[in-house]
C-alpha cells in the first residue's frame, strides 16, 4: 500500500513561497525538516510545491492543496517588504479580507514603540479575518493559521519555532514506523524479490534508493507502515533476501 | 516586473518524484543545481513540485505543468525497481504506449551480456512511444524526452550528466542578470524605500531576503532583470538608500 493511501495518518503539504529557491539563491531546508518532524506523529508531506511571489500562483496552490489534504504549511513571505504578498494572496484564497489583527497590533506596537512603529511594520499584523496567530519568538511578527492552514515564516529558525507552536494543535495519525535495510547490491538484482516482497505485504510501502557513497553506488531499502509486527517480520524476509543474494545486509531502525 | 512575465525568458518546471523526499529521508539537492545552470541560460523555474511515487499524482503534475511552461523536467523513478513508475506514469500522461527503445534495449544488452539481460534490466529500456533517449554516461540506464517533457535520474551525479546532455538542446532566453545589495538593516527600515524603487524600475524584479549569519540578521536584496543598463542604474541608487540609512552596503553581482 502506498504510504499516502494508509488511512490510519493524516496527510499534509507544504508551499515554499520565494523567488529565492526557484532561482537557486536559496538551498531550501525546510522541507526536510519538517518532513521529518511530521513523520512520527504520523503526518506525511502529500506534495511539497515551490511558488514565486506571485498572487495567482499562491491562490492556486493553497485552494488546491487545502482541499486535498489534512493541513497545509506555507513558508515565506510574510515580511514588511513589497514582495512579501503571502498574507494578502491566502486571504484571498479564502475570500476574506485582510485586516489588521488587534493581537498582533498590539504585540508589535509594544514591541517597537508607538513613535517607531511604522506601515511596514503594520502591515505584518494584518492577517486573513477569522484567522488566528502562530507567535513568533524570535522576530516579533506573528505567523497564522486560518482553517488547516498554517502560514509560517521562511527563515528557517523563525519557522522552526512557529512549527514547533503550530503542530501542539494538530490531531496526529498513527506513527509510521520505518526499518532500513543497507546493502550494496544493484537495485536490478534484487529487483524481482522485493517486487514478490511487495507483493506479500501490500500494507507496507517498499521503497529502493540506490545512492553514490565516496564514489560506490549503495542501495537503502526502506520499508514503511504503521504496523510495526508486520515490519518486522518483512524486514527479516529483506535482510535473508540480501543474505542470499550475497549482499552484506545492515538492518537499522 | 515579476521575473516570470518576462517576455524575453523562457519558463521551466521540475517535477521531483520520490517519496525519499517526503518522508524527510533525502534532501533535495536538486532544485538548487537545476535552477543555477538554468538563470544565466535565461530560464527560469516557475515551479517546483515534490510528488510521491503515485501514478495519478505524476501525471497530473506533468500535464499541468507541460502546458503552463516551456520545459519541464522530472527527476527520479526510473530504474528497475517496482516503485519506479515515472517512465509507464508520463506514457499514460501523453496518452501513448510505453515500449522498449531498441537504441536503449541494444546498449544495455551490450552492457550487461546477453546473458544478464534480465527482465528488470530489460524495464529500463521502456520509455513512451515516440521519445528520444538521454544518454546516461555514468550507470548506462537512459533518461528520455517526449516534446518539452524531460525526463532524468534522481540521484544528482547521474541527473547531472543528463541535465547537462538535454540542455544543449534547448532554446534559450535572454540571460537573467543580477545584483545583490547586502547590509544589516532591518527589513521594515528599508521597505518603504524599496517599494518605491521597484515602482520607479518596474521591468527589475527586487527581492527582499532576511537571514540569520552567525546569530545576526542580515538582509540581501537581489535585483534581476535581463536589462543590464537599468540594472546598475537601479543598484547604484539601492546602494545611496541604504547609506542615507546608516546601513554599510556591499554590492556584488
Amino acid at each position: 500500500m502506498p504510504l499516502l493511501d494508509n488511512p490510519d495518518i493524516k496527510r499534509a503539504a507544504l508551499i515554499i513561497i520565494g523567488n529565492e529557491i526557484l532561482t537557486g539563491r536559496t538551498q531550501d531546508a525546510n522541507t526536510q525538516w519538517i518532513a521529518e518532524r511530521l513523520l512520527p506523529r504520523g503526518i506525511m508531506l502529500a506534495e511539497v510545491r515551490v511558488v514565486p511571489d506571485i498572487e495567482d500562483k499562491i491562490i492556486k496552490a493553497v485552494n488546491e492543496l487545502r482541499a486535498e489534504v489534512d493541513y497545509v504549511f506555507t513558508t515565506g513571505g510574510i515580511g514588511p517588504t513589497h514582495d512579501d504578498i503571502t498574507a494578502a494572496s491566502v486571504a484571498k484564497a479564502f475570500g476574506v479580507p485582510l485586516e489588521i489583527n488587534q493581537e498582533a497590533y498590539k504585540k508589535l506596537e509594544a514591541h517597537y514603540g508607538a513613535e517607531n512603529f511604522t506601515a511596514p511594520r503594520k502591515k505584518m499584523t494584518m492577517v486573513p479575518r477569522g484567522a488566528s496567530l502562530i507567535p513568533n519568538p524570535v522576530s516579533g511578527a506573528p505567523g497564522f493559521k486560518i482553517e488547516n492552514v498554517h502560514v509560517m515564516a521562511g527563515i528557517p529558525r523563525i519557522m522552526q519555532a512557529m512549527f514547533d507552536h503550530a503542530i501542539e494543535a494538530l490531531a496526529p495519525g498513527e506513527p509510521m514506523r520505518s526499518r532500513t535495510v543497507s546493502c550494496a547490491l544493484a537495485e536490478s538484482i534484487i529487483a524481482e524479490k522485493l517486487t514478490a516482497l511487495q507483493d506479500r505485504y501490500p500494507d507496507i510501502d517498499i521503497g529502493s534508493y540506490p545512492h553514490f557513497c565516496g564514489g560506490v553506488l549503495g542501495l537503502s531499502l526502506v520499508l514503511r507502515s504503521t504496523d510495526e509486527t508486520q515490519l518486522d517480520r518483512a524486514a527479516a524476509e529483506l535482510v535473508e533476501i540480501v543474505s542470499t543474494l550475497g549482499g552484506d545486509p545492515q538492518l537499522m531502525d
